[in-house]
């Protein structure tokens, strides 16, 4: 049933892209496992991945998507979980916001997705591993499975992890990311624009300058800043001067205090706190190094941002790091979701990683009829 | 969601498996590409598994679980077809019937699967190739991605091939197979009988002597019998006496003239032609040998049965040959099945691998509310 729809764009064809705090089918994930990536052969970061899965699990289905080599051995951690699947699927990373669907939907009860170009966060210019093909496929693969056709963006490259949308006409992205060498450097920042107003349905980017993390993904926005509804960003914000975060989040915070959306609404800003101590990577020698993968140092600095949380029906799984500021951060996520259940998880070995909660899940949408 | 039950069998919980020719949700089916099996790297098999798909397609849903080495070749052949969804998954051959799990349902409206043990039709004894641990695998990856919980039978060896039931309490079945050596030696007959009567929820099994595939399968009974309905089977039939087919078949069906079922019916026993030639291998010189398959020689004998079809919801998906009695195949299918649509599909290409359509399908029933 799947199909590719080529020759027409969502936009087009009346579909957009939800915001995340719109009611959902059930949230994708992959399975860690590179040793090249992940501290001590993975198995931590695998514990974490679970723990997310059965946080999320909680509240709505969770497909957990593994290599054949390590099937059996994800069963074991999760299988049999109410609520959560196992399922095989060969990725070469573990990101699925980044390199699966971005799912849409139409009024009419209707499921698409967007199936974008991925490149591992760069390609040959400063990507982070060599080869992303398997990865590149997972969207594809994803499609087959929830039973959605698709758009695939060939030349175009991008990844979830990059946008945030309100599901009214408005897109927040940030320009280190969308501008950067590695992605689409043939293009001019209008003709990127119109490519996600057309793939997302959207009349608005609000363009962020810089992210949080120039390295690794050249500054996505879901570790700075996110809609919480129409109308609604939060932000991460910090006063430490000394924060590594400081200068990016404090500019991102006033920025988006002067933006209107879509819609013409002036966004409200909900401040979300930085960790109290930036994390730096330790343990990096059980980290192997590989060719084709831009490795791991130990001390580097780890992108720990409580911004990088997941909304779920009825719930939002927030990112713990041990940090003095994780029950504040549970606090102000409390604030600015009254109605959803706040439930923190320990993911410092995901942000080991380079990401978290967010990076490694992907929502599917219910469907609509209006 | 999808859990092992243990503890307890399908009978004691209330499950029983429906008849083929009782109302499916889908068909799963594996994807070939052993070029130590099938002919020509796989190619023209690939090609008749995808004739097969899009036949059952036209009935309704077919799952098509390829490789990942696979995938987008699987997709470029079959993906974009109505009805059909390719899914990844790894295995060692492509024989659904065999490996995939034997679905249950109870009155409630649920569903569950029995996994057998599978050990490549004899495991060290006699199989056919090791290791076979990914098509063990098949079973529970269907499961999950089915949401169906399962019955796991470790100690117990058996593949989906070798029974046909009537979902009214009977089982068919020959002694050839499951009194095999290379699967459960172990036990008596009665034991064996106990076990399929507990986890297919059987009253009474009948038991056909002789297959007429000793070589491969120890003679599975989907290539010489199955139900049409309760009361009723089909019964492989020659009176060419120089047919390698002649004397099982013969046999099987005087013995099934006799036979009556769990509800003390006496069975009606359809004919169904053998090919009016035996066929024979030709081109194994293009099949590659390989340490730990048996190997495929030059002018053996190929297991080409009309038998070996599958029922769908207003369907069945019926072996042809190239032979003369391919029409009479479909003449007496037709007969055999007033009330559903006679599909022939060229199989000989999925013979040569060594069975046909019954054994590279798995049908997943509807649940049903009584």
């Amino acid at each position: 049933m799947p199909r590719r729809i080529t020759g027409t764009t969502p936009r087009q064809d009346g579909y957009r892209m939800p915001g995340e705090f719109e009611e959902q089918e059930c949230i994708w994930m992959l399975w860690p496992c590179r040793c090249d990536n992940w501290r001590e052969g993975a198995g931590p970061a695998q514990k974490a991945y679970a723990e997310v899965a059965r946080a999320i699990a909680r509240f709505e289905p969770v497909y957990v998507c593994a290599p054949p080599e390590q099937y059996t051995h994800a069963l074991d951690m999760i299988g049999g979980t109410d609520n959560i699947r196992v399922i095989e699927m060969t990725s070469n990373d573990a990101w699925m916001r980044d390199c699966g669907p971005s799912f849409l939907v139409n009024d009419k009860g209707d499921l698409r997705a967007v199936d974008w170009e991925f490149n591992a966060w760069g390609g040959l210019v400063d990507g982070l591993y060599f080869p992303w093909d398997q990865d590149d496929l997972a969207a594809r693969k994803v499609c087959e499975l929830a039973g959605a056709d698709s758009y695939r963006t060939d030349g175009f490259v991008l990844e979830g992890g990059s946008f945030h949308v309100d599901g009214e006409g408005t897109v927040l992205t940030t320009e280190m990311c969308l501008l950067s060498a590695g992605r689409n450097p043939q293009m001019t920042r209008e003709q990127i624009e119109e490519k996600l107003k057309e793939y997302l349905d959207a009349e608005k980017v609000i363009w962020v300058k810089d992210g949080i993390d120039p390295a690794e993904t050249n500054g996505h926005i879901d570790d700075l800043a996110c809609f919480a509804a129409p109308g609604e960003v939060v932000c991460l914000y910090t006063e430490d001067k000394t924060h590594p975060f400081y200068e990016p989040s404090q500019a991102a915070y006033r920025f988006l205090c002067q933006q209107t959306d879509a819609r013409g609404r002036r966004l409200k800003v909900h401040k979300m706190c930085a960790t109290q101590k930036p994390c730096y990577l330790t343990g990096a020698e059980t980290i192997k190094t590989m060719e084709g993968t831009a490795p791991r140092k130990e001390g580097e600095l780890v992108i720990a941002s409580y911004v990088n949380f997941l909304i779920v029906n009825g719930g939002v799984i927030l990112p713990q790091y041990g940090d003095e500021n994780d029950a504040l951060a549970i606090r102000q996520a409390r604030e600015i979701f009254p109605d959803r259940e706040i439930v923190g998880v320990p993911t410092l070995e995901i942000a080991y990683g380079g990401g978290n909660i967010h990076c490694i899940t992907q929502q599917q949408p219910k469907k609509k009829t209006r």
